[in-house]
């Protein structure tokens, strides 16, 4: 990696091999968790997760290049972060642990996305800028709505 | 794990962890780049991490605890990620590269004070939730100054 060029390219197969290493772990959640409510909001960013694998083809198309993601480190640690809780956790601190681990992961895409979406504009890559920015405004909805979610279970245990 | 009292302590020993390793992770990074601006801002960043760890371990005394680390897989990851970025770039791409990963640490320390302090909060640890709030009003400081850095950087290569 020379050039910002460079850097660009380095990042989105990054953020491609972390949006399909989400697809593994989300089902993961799902299943440890006893509250329907959280079920349903997992499962609902999974097929945003899957739509975001699709959107970012199309980046990798308007820069001409193929897709293709390259090992993570970020998101290995955030999913294994992830796991341990499942092992770990049960009751409320399962479900509050879990709610603030995807927090954490979406907080990690947000950066990675803002990043990307900026480089892009100096760049010139004027459809990829747009593009990001789709799933940017995407994960910061979903951010929010487990903000909520996670303000909404932690009160429930008072 | 079962109370939302032990996923608040297991948490902040987590971050008690990821603190520490940033004290040893950040000087790699003032070694690698030849940016002296980005040098000191790293710089300066390691003189805050020193002082979150010392109000870290006042969270711990405030809730009769003794401040103790536990392996945190994400600040792992996250750490790995920007030691390949050392590795593999150079030139513009490694300090456009080393900003990105040092923001998207930042907002896990983000995701993470932010989810603490609502817990201390649900949980009547007052003295916690203010010096929570203390930290995590320095770590949007730190991603806000790491932000106008980037913008700034990445402006020059056009």
């Amino acid at each position: 990696m020379k050039t910002l060029n460079d850097a660009f390219h380095h990042t989105l197969k990054d953020i491609y091999y972390a949006e399909q290493a989400l697809t593994k772990a989300l089902p993961k959640v799902a299943k440890a968790t006893s509250s329907a409510k959280l079920k349903k909001a997992v499962d609902e960013h999974l097929s945003e997760t899957r739509e975001q694998i699709e959107l970012l083809k199309k980046v990798f198309s308007s820069i001409d290049k193929k897709p293709e993601g390259e090992k993570c480190d970020a998101i290995e640690g955030l999913i294994k972060e992830t796991e341990g809780i499942i092992e770990e956790a049960s009751g409320v601190a399962l479900d509050a642990a879990l709610l603030a681990a995807a927090q954490a992961v979406e907080h990690y895409e947000i950066a990675r996305y803002g990043t990307l979406r900026e480089w892009a504009k100096v760049l010139g890559f004027e459809e990829a800028h747009d593009l990001l920015t789709q799933i940017l405004d995407m994960e910061k909805a979903a951010n929010a709505k487990l903000t909520s979610m996670a303000v909404e279970t932690i009160n429930k245990t008072k």
